[in-house]
């Protein structure tokens, strides 16, 4: 962030008045820009034990494997939107469900909310930005090919739920790559 | 938005080729601005039947009645952001607890987020947002000052969880204040 967006002046950084964090202030017209986390809203699309993945023809992660999911836009609910990623990116028709993950991603600004979502049809087909859609049941699922942390612990979490026989609501944060406690994949 | 924050050029409103909503975007360097919802994250400090609530010394709503919150800041996770905020207006000390109401609030672009907080003592103070911090059991409230349809939200779910002696995650969307089904209070 170079220029207000507002005025078009250059921006400096500095502790607003009454603020205790740097931020970027136009000293033309007032304007102090706040940078705040993103919302990803995704659903798990789920008939009896198996699942359904896409496979991203977009980057990040071209080719891996993914649950249906994007940014929340303006205009929609939470549940809104991760149905409108559902159909955009699966074609798939659901019946959403309750939330059932919502996992910190702190050091990409994100937080990613998954919705149980029981599927009402298998006449499903790849959006723009999928490759493949299809159904696996947990012996299939690629692991080495999940394209998000976030996508895998949510599916770990749905296997598990589907063993005890009852979901529940998974909180949780994800590390950065490099984290000496989570080493392997991306976000 | 008037101006490009990464290159100080004029913006014009479009949509991007391969999406299908109207953006501002650059025509001079390329970069698309996107606009999201925002996250504004709280607890519910409560010790036995009563609750915690802050008087708010700013706008909006100066003077009425609210939970501890704020808006998520880069950098943390959502219960350290409800923390935080805790902390900040109302020196509270508080152990977290579980998520207990999510909320949209689709016309001011807002995802509410509030967690369940067991007050570790009464020892609290305003803090420079708040003109006075207090505790209230239910027949206490005043309803009628409150700041936030969302506070008002939480707290009934609060109160009628107790009743019930199991505190749940409750969902929702908060109408605009003029909808027919919700004709008083802001947000
Ligand atoms: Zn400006
Ligand atoms: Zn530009």
């Amino acid at each position: 962030m170079n220029y207000c967006s507002h005025c078009g002046h250059a921006l400096s950084m500095r502790i607003p008045d009454g603020d205790n964090r740097i931020r970027h202030c136009c000293d033309n017209c007032g304007t102090i820009h706040y940078a705040n986390p993103k919302l990803v809203l995704g659903t798990l699309p789920y008939e009896g034990q198996r699942v359904l993945l896409c496979r991203r023809a977009i980057e990040p992660r071209h080719g891996f494997w993914t649950l249906p999911g994007g940014f929340m836009e303006n205009g929609e609910t939470l549940s809104e939107g991760a149905l409108r990623e559902t159909d955009e990116e699966a074609g798939a028709r659901v019946e959403i469900g309750p939330l059932f993950s919502v996992l910190d991603v702190v050091h990409v600004h994100q937080v990613h909310v998954f919705y149980l979502a029981r599927l009402l049809s298998l006449d499903f087909a790849p959006g723009p930005e999928s490759l493949e859609v299809r159904m696996f049941a947990e012996n299939e699922i690629p692991w080495d090919d999940i394209a998000f942390r976030t996508t895998a612990m949510t599916l770990r979490a749905f296997f598990d739920d589907l063993r005890q026989g009852t979901f529940m609501l998974h909180t949780g944060r994800v590390q950065p790559a490099h984290a000496p406690h989570a080493p392997h994949g991306p976000l």
